[in-house]
């Protein structure tokens, strides 16, 4: 008898990471291999609650619908596990889920925290004697998972706010002589300035905006940023910068902090424009207006990079083609080829060299002055915004199809936590 | 001899004020009955200073291309001329520079301000003694222009917001059982509702978000929002907020100028969104993310409603017609036919009837519990955003063709304010 397979999302979503989930469920059904293949409702968590969605009621037209929307279909959850040792009870509850429902390959969509608990259930066949093969699929907006070239979402992210930044800066440029003189975005990135950076794509000719980009790698040096927006100001009238929501003082703050933490015990960030924004009236008194996309810049599938499509697709489909030659512990992982055209092509990379590891911008893709990329950086960054993807739009909105999201019976005792 | 035509941008610009431009210069072009367009550089502050583009110089293609291009390609400006009584000096300074250039007819594109400028420049003819025909020619995202059934650029943000608050409150919803519960979008509009009230355009199903719309036109109701909030979030798990910048409360204060400070006592740094999220943290304690639109709203011509450029590319060649047929003082409107299928057409409406006036979101257009609009909101907007407009993207990013910006030779002595 063949086993099913179970697909979660993990943490924020991504503009295609629902890309991925179509990709992989066609795959599965094309290989003929598979049974059935779950998703868990809410991550993580349906898995543990065996709240699993049957994707075989969905037919073929739906789930090709899901490259091109927004959010986690299936939904997704912040939900860390522990070591199977301080958590035996929630990997046990794993293996009673997968058991009731003949599931043997676990396939784990999501970030850095999700490398590691996908790398954890890899173990799992060994530790606890269940014979399970997990797949960890990239996904992460914030670019910062090792080994991989990119991450799949990211591309899509620095796509909406290259475009965005284009658009803003035009405006700011024609209203400059009598008004705003400032333009602040806030983009995300708590540690990482890969979406900081890819701003930088909205140039095409010298001295166009963002004309000062501040990363998380870059300590905050008020002074000589100060000098920076006045000296950029006095030169071409206006200055637009790009502000990661990472940044931090020379203390080790963010530079606007909120006592909130979510479950991962990372501080919730956001504010960071309007604490620049408060800067600049104050020390150069120059008109500005500020911006935070926050969700926006995540989910902008109307916007979606067709390389970043490509890509989010591909990692679905062969996690299915992984899986199904014997693979354990992996994540198919995107390879840039050496050539000056544009090549990629997916391998598989072990998760015990991805999981809780974080890759920031390497240090030649920041320029001299500290505030700024370099042209090695927008070589990197330049192919994963290309191409668009024609989202489909129905009465002047993004056209979302019908999905049946029809439960499997539940054939355990609930689960409390 | 014929002759000559000025054109100026006024006021913040739009997605498609670009799209007017184009259109009425090839308009004249194609007329051939207007010597040379002249474009003011930066607004009327380009008229007063003789700083004057010459379009003949741009190619065909270059002015087609303005259809999709973001900002204001010839600058705008912030500034109001008062009475001819008062403001002599400027009004004679125009005079002297239409004289020089032999301009008959003066095209000023903008919103409530500009058209009481153009209606003070119509009646220069009469009180000045210099045949001059005035134009003015709608933009404006706040929609708050009376007569005309919409206003150019209006769409266009609205389509923004739709598309926007439909993709981030996918986001939400699958992250909402165990992280974000709020999300709270800013988008403009100081005194009419209009940019908030199109957020219910992304709804396609009841309890679609957003849930909850704080207009301008409704004093806030603390308790009443909070309650509601609470509500939606125990009911449907999670609530999308959006609240316009021109909240205000009972005493007559803006949300965002309100004194509040945060967790750690810093002043809360400007923004009603922040401000929405403080409240919901501090009252309800649920978490939350906010993101501020902006700049970004009013630019994003690449998601430009077709409808919206339709009108946009229509009151700019109308404006020509109107000027060819010797009316002054008018302003080409759009007038909604009344079949069910959404019609529209092109008339004249004397800017006396227009300057100065506000139309704000009528109030059968607003929810009983006023935290919300009406099924008669969602009819008068749906037309607007209908349609996509491909627009052309090069490396990634949208394309920008080059343009001359030529300036005519100056013929008078330096303007000093």
């Amino acid at each position: 008898m063949k086993k099913n397979a179970l697909y979660a999302q993990s943490g924020g979503v991504t503009a295609v990471i629902n890309a991925t989930a179509g990709a992989l469920i066609l795959e599965a059904r094309k290989s003929n291999k598979i049974g059935k293949v779950f998703a868990a409702e809410n991550g993580i968590l349906g898995a543990l609650r065996e709240e699993l969605i049957d994707t075989s009621k969905e037919s073929v037209k739906s789930l090709i619908s899901l490259k091109h929307r927004p959010g986690g279909i299936f939904g997704s959850c912040r939900l860390k596990l522990k070591d199977i040792e301080t958590s035996e009870q929630e990997y046990n509850r794993l293996i009673e889920v997968f058991k009731a429902h003949n599931i043997g390959y676990f396939f784990y969509n999501g970030g850095n925290d999700s490398a590691d608990t996908a790398f954890k259930v890899s173990q799992i066949s060994k530790k606890l004697n269940y014979p399970i093969q997990c797949i960890a699929i990239p996904k992460t907006v914030d670019n910062d998972l090792v080994l991989t070239d990119c991450c799949p979402g990211f591309g899509s992210a620095a796509k909406y706010i290259a475009t965005s930044i284009l658009e803003a800066s035009l405006d700011v440029q024609s209203m400059s002589e009598t008004s705003t003189k400032v333009f602040i975005l806030e983009v995300m990135g708590r540690h990482a300035g890969w979406m900081a950076a890819s701003s930088a794509l909205a140039r095409t000719n010298k001295g166009d905006a963002p004309h000062i980009i501040l990363l998380p790698e870059i300590i905050f040096d008020q002074r000589k940023f100060l000098l920076e927006v006045k000296n950029t100001v006095k030169k071409i009238g206006f200055c637009v910068i790009v502000v990661s929501e990472g940044v931090k003082n020379n203390k080790g703050k963010f530079l606007s902090e909120s006592d909130t933490k979510d479950a991962f015990g990372h501080s919730q960030l956001g504010g960071v424009a309007p604490y620049i924004a408060d800067l600049i009236n104050k020390k150069l008194k120059l008109k500005n207006h500020w911006a935070v996309a926050d969700y926006l810049q995540r989910s902008a599938s109307h916007i979606a990079s067709k390389v970043d499509l490509d890509h989010a697709e591909a990692v679905g489909s062969y996690a299915i083609k992984f899986a199904l030659s014997g693979m354990n512990g992996v994540m198919p992982i995107i390879v840039r080829g050496k050539s000056k055209k544009y090549k990629w092509n997916i391998k598989a990379a072990p998760l015990s060299k991805i999981a809780n590891l974080e890759k920031k911008l390497p240090k030649s893709f920041i320029s001299s002055n500290k505030m700024n990329v370099t042209s090695r950086a927008i070589e990197y960054l330049r192919p994963l915004i290309q191409g668009e993807t024609a989202s489909p739009y129905k009465n002047g909105i993004p056209h979302l199809k019908e999905f049946k999201l029809i439960k499997v019976k539940k054939k355990l005792t609930n689960w409390q936590i």
